[in-house]
């Protein structure tokens, strides 16, 4: 199985801490060396590192770490290969394009059967389930409401219903976003966590290293982080439950309708 | 004026010589400091680096510099911004996907007047001439030919008469590459190089830097650079001329019919 992480805040804000745990579980406290990536928006624009080599020993993972990049909106991901070989074309998060933005997308679980065919609009480009599943958001979301995009409850109850139908071929824990909104769909293991004032330290599982947020924050700031396993040991983390839809504003959670 | 960096090769190829002295023309021997990318196939995977910073003072450069990424296909792009603003969601090269491939653009000159609308298949996120006739290109390939690939000489002849069309708006130096062809359009500014055996010499133009290619190639190898301006002093670069569009495959160019 891989892990997911996922950043969404009020103001651009830099992933380094979380990154820095994160990153330990692919091939140093964890098994998930079949590659990785992380997307970063910053506005409109994205920027996807990815690498098939694992996120301990890769020297992107190195830079990401040294460069600060700050972002409303990041996808981080580190892979154990279970469908689909391990390439850099199989590696998480993918990319699109729709209605002029980016869309990124990352996926924990696996999909079982055959999933429903694409029309072409959108095709994987490698051979997991995880980006034909992420071809077959996106190609709803078109049979839906053609090129004009759609508000933000039409967006999160459509999301919500193409959701709960991938359910139910298997486990699709994901987080996809656009830059604005972060969607997290919960299977089987998310979790999340809430920084707001008044901001305190945090502590990494995975390393040793601890934070004093309010030497590094404003008194208006909100981070949401989201991952598979929480990431810190003194923070108290919001277990999400199976098929749970959560959509990520500027920090704040609010629950998407599933069918 | 920006600077196009082309590499397409019978076998993966590391660019590190070349992109050091492509490097140093952003910000460094010439003026082109608003932002670099580059884009490297591996296999179908591509992995694309941006970064809105001049090349010289980018952190994902000098990773790029100092990371070995072996690749058939590669385009980079540096950046002197004249239309549209200085932001990562205007940095060279554009990706898209389609018929289940990844798409790589870089453009060099200014289009002028409007350009044709777009349908919405394919849309420019940010604000230049540059992505808008990368998403034209792709949005007049689906009408030609649907969601079922072309072969080799339909989708030459296809970018052949875009291209003409396309060029009538103004300067389209371009470099265009689906992971298995580069296609390469001169308006005013290409040159290539072909290196196959008897392998030589080469030293930059830009840096003080000399390679021996008899070192580090195997007799069989055959790489083409395309580029701007040439980027050594003792080779023999070809220059292309205006309205010429070449596809290179394995190294070798072909010359594509325009209209």
């Amino acid at each position: 199985m891989c892990q997911l992480l996922g950043m969404n805040c009020n103001i651009p804000t830099d992933i380094l801490f979380s990154f820095e745990g994160f990153c330990a579980r692919g091939g140093h406290t964890d098994e998930h060396s079949d590659g990785w990536g992380i997307a970063f928006f910053e506005d409109t624009g994205c920027r996807l590192f990815i690498d098939s080599k694992a996120s301990t020993s890769s020297p992107v993972a190195e830079m990401v770490r040294n460069y600060p990049i700050r972002s409303k909106n990041v996808i981080a991901h580190i892979r154990k290969a279970t469908i689909g070989e391990v390439s850099l074309v199989n590696t998480h998060p993918f990319m699109r394009e729709l209605w002029g933005r980016y869309w990124i997308f990352a996926h924990n679980g696996d999909l079982e059967g055959e999933l429903p065919p694409l029309a072409g609009r959108f095709r994987p480009v490698g051979s997991t389930d995880s980006e034909h599943a992420f071809c077959l958001i996106l190609e709803t979301l078109v049979d839906r409401f053609g090129y004009t995009e759609p508000d933000k409850p039409q967006l999160t109850r459509a999301l919500g219903e193409i959701t709960a139908t991938l359910a139910s071929y298997g486990v699709f824990n994901f987080l996809l976003s656009d830059g604005r909104y972060l969607f997290a769909h919960c299977s089987t293991d998310l979790y999340y966590v809430v920084r707001q004032a008044p901001f305190s330290t945090a502590h990494l599982i995975d390393q040793d290293v601890t934070v004093d947020f309010r030497e590094v924050t404003s008194p208006d700031d909100r981070v949401a982080v989201i991952a598979t396993k929480p990431l810190t040991d003194n923070e108290a983390w919001t277990t999400m439950t199976a098929g749970q839809l959560l959509v990520f504003e500027n920090g704040l959670p609010q629950p998407c309708q599933t069918m």
